[in-house]
């Protein structure tokens, strides 16, 4: 797969969870273990800055995209700088409370280019991004979600939920998400980028509202299955309170695969303190797919969130020894 | 007061007369007659999105900033997109709307920084910007105008209009205007490039609330009186309806020359088609100060806009004549 030392590698997600993962992934871009990395990301939020702005100008909601490109900022005060800038967040109580200055810079981009890739190379021309950001989807979307017993007085009914925010807060058991068109035009850049990947990174994030939507995208869905790259699966430290009540990792693997039967993992990267007592039913969903369960300490120590250099270290082991 | 060929200009104003005035002195820039440009910019605005920031967060209005680094971006692609990005205005019927992108950034950047000046140079830097841009004062201040015959009812009648807009759009005649507060802080950097200048450029722009108020800055008037440099008046091309209703170029002057009794000025430059009748009465004026008149053709012929080729040939003979 590899060619020479050079390697590609693609990273699918959204928020904080991406955020990780890039933080991670740009390490091994400095040290040219990369040499092609490329986010993709989740356009599906309703809430805060991004749904506001949605909701305002019928545009993809920008947050999940600005806070990649902040991952991948230059390593230095320029870099860092203008990171700050778009990560920053208006205060008080008036009608710019809440709104965060990079999104406002990307929307006006995008009013100005009338190209979403182009305006977003432009953000990474100005924070010197080691790496590209593209949505994965062209247009904005919402998720639905069937949820079992949403209202806690009938347990067992199963309504149909929609929209980020309403899906990430259900107080039922979400059973499925799908999306909503359900065939949105998938970014052209994007399955070229998966198509030409050595590497492709799904998780960690928000489970049903962050991770698994990519697979929801017929284009990305294809590009995965055509690519000769490798997936990796990186499960979450723990159970989000709402999305995934309840959950131990392999629980998680496994609805990932409900959704998507034909997906092929190359390795799923759980941290060592994570697995707890699951980890005989987790070694068994991932043997049942053929793939490999690669057990790290990839957390930071007492804390839900992984360590970049921890992570980094991790991806690193799995790319040298793949 | 050259030294050799090397000369430090400073341009004072706002709004779009001195987008006109920079978008002139950056050509001698550009072709090295100037080597150092500095925009000293009026901070008393309290419309339109300016004075919606003003409004929620008591920062400087920021919008007459925005366009003087606008005015000075880098001559190519770059310079030229995030100059567009930072004039661009949101359209639509939202909270966001009428709000300029550029205004935000700028917020965002005191914010973080808490320095006004170290931001705005910040921003010039994202632009390549071909000289620095400056506020006049380090707090927000208001303009408020003796106005005779503001209620059409009682002609005779003085009262006192407090605001950039409310003075700028008053039905009456100005007598004068203040500042409130009387003495506002005058920016530091903007008081030392006045003090080391060649060439210090007043006007044009709206003569009430955007060219006198830097006269009415004790700090600002205190350089301009200690500077070696020469002060070059530029004049409107016309009556401002509302601000100087019915004034010719000599009026301009007088009302000038009676906010700043001791100001020295050493040219006032004209367009030629501007000067009409009024030219007798001008050029006394200009003589009893000891100024020098100089009439020029500076105007888009048939619009009453400043031509910044014709601007900035005007300026060169005036500097290379010196």
């Amino acid at each position: 797969m590899a060619r020479g030392t050079a390697q590609a590698a693609v990273a699918l997600g959204g928020g904080h969870g991406l955020f990780a993962t890039l933080s991670a992934l740009r390490r091994l871009h400095d040290d040219l273990t990369i040499d092609d990395l490329t986010a993709v990301v989740t356009v599906a939020d309703n809430g805060g800055s991004s749904g506001r702005l949605r909701g305002e100008f019928g545009v993809l909601p920008p947050g999940d995209l600005r806070m990649a490109l902040a991952a991948l900022c230059g390593d230095d005060e320029w870099g860092r700088t203008w990171a700050d800038v778009l990560q920053h967040r208006f205060a008080g109580e008036g009608e710019m409370q809440g709104h965060v200055v990079g999104n406002l810079l990307i929307v006006s981009l995008w009013e100005l280019m009338g190209d979403h890739v182009r305006a977003l190379d432009w953000v990474g021309r100005l924070l010197g991004a080691h790496g590209r950001v593209l949505p994965m989807a062209t247009t904005p979307m919402d998720i639905s979600a069937r949820v079992r017993g949403a209202d806690p007085a009938r347990p067992d009914d199963i309504t149909v939920v929609r929209g980020q925010v309403e899906v990430a807060t259900t107080d039922g058991q979400i059973e499925s998400v799908a999306l909503v068109p359900e065939d949105p035009e998938a970014c052209e850049e994007a399955m070229a980028a998966i198509r030409a990947a050595e590497w492709v990174v799904l998780g960690p994030g928000s489970w049903f509202s962050s991770v698994i939507p990519h697979l929801m995208v017929p284009g990305l869905r294809r590009a995965l299955a055509e690519t000769e790259g490798r997936l990796i699966v990186v499960l979450n430290l723990e159970a989000q309170a709402g999305e995934t009540t309840g959950f131990g990792p392999a629980d998680h693997l496994a609805v990932l695969y409900e959704h998507a039967p034909d997906l092929t993992v190359h390795a799923v990267l759980v941290d060592s303190s994570a697995v707890g007592g699951d980890r005989e039913r987790l070694e068994k969903v991932v043997a049942d797919r053929g793939a490999r369960l690669v057990v790290e300490d990839i957390a930071v120590p007492g804390e839900p969130r992984h360590d970049p250099d921890l992570l980094a270290a991790a991806f690193g082991r799995i790319v040298e020894g793949s």
